[in-house]
């Protein structure tokens, strides 16, 4: 039985968005298809009396020149955004929408939401660029801005976001679960793969 | 010109422990010289708003098996102390007063202290435990008892601590720092490894 890697990001996540380029080579190795779900870290880190790695008085500095040397080293695309983070519920809310209909094509408009924040600087908590994104991926423009506006998606979503935080227990992004097994952290990607090569240690 | 490896730790901090091994062979490796830096975490946390991480609600959970999971990654012995973590200041100031007269004894003394609290279980903040290691490496036990009271070891050793937090801006650990770069966490020394293979990127 071969299981499906859970992803978990927030789309305001440096290391989320860095972690997603990580995961797709392993994921790929391994025959595993990954499902992407994207929550509030905001409400994660409430309960962990935690705050957005920028906002520590020393950790902030090192954490802006450790963004950049690790997408370096990866040789992912990146440029710090000058605003950070963003509220990205529009964003989650509308790839929530895009997947129920068609899962690949939200896991495309993910990844160019990503790259208007992480790469181009777009304003993602803008929902007019990220309406502009949906239409680059096929989506109708005024569909989409109704469907994240939508009362019943907006439940859904605080459901899907309750559940990740309370029940699967997601503190930090990315968070990758495989097997049941947990993995918190670009950094552990390398301890993912090694895992489903030697089926744990 | 081939600059040393400074390595910063808190005697209970189960990642600057697994780190403690796996900086060893990098700077083998590259022919650089490790220099060790104890230093008081608390300190560093109290600016940054930050707690032991098995303090938090659900990291502390994630953490206590990272720790566990890490350590067989990488084939080091480990064993999660029930009590922590410690106040190390004792082992702390012990390590600075031996390294005055012998810098290598001092390291044999710090690796001791790691083991008998991450695989013995051992309390490392009792000093008379702390005095018996000292013993082990050929430290007289009283004098070593009679220099962690001193006033000038004590006041030596704050201001190192001061020096660490404030001016090299050491805010977690384990912390290396190498040819003015700078690495947090034991999942950093790949980079390190390959920041001194390339001369950076």
């Amino acid at each position: 039985m071969s299981e499906d890697i859970d992803f978990y990001f927030d789309f305001s996540s440096p290391y989320a968005y860095l972690g997603s380029y990580l995961i797709e080579p392993v994921a790929a190795k391994h025959g595993r298809k990954i499902n992407w779900h994207p929550f509030m870290l905001g409400v994660a880190m409430q309960g962990e009396k935690s705050f957005p790695l920028t906002q520590y008085p020393l950790k902030g500095d090192y954490s802006r020149m450790d963004f950049e040397r690790t997408a370096r080293y990866h040789k992912i695309p990146f440029a710090m955004p000058t605003d950070f983070p963003k509220v990205t519920l529009g964003a989650s809310r509308g790839f929530l929408w895009i997947s129920r209909e068609d899962p690949e094509k939200a896991v495309t408009f993910a990844k160019k939401v990503f790259a208007a924040y992480f790469v181009s600087g777009k304003d993602i908590s803008d929902i007019e660029i990220v309406a502009d994104i949906a239409g680059e991926v096929g989506v109708d423009r005024d569909a989409f801005k109704t469907a994240v506006q939508d009362a019943e998606i907006k439940a859904a979503f605080k459901a899907s976001v309750e559940d990740i935080v309370f029940n699967r227990k997601v503190f930090g992004a990315p968070f990758f679960i495989v097997e049941g097994e947990r993995f918190w952290g670009a950094d552990r990607v390398g301890q993912l793969d090694e895992w489903l090569t030697r089926g744990g240690w």
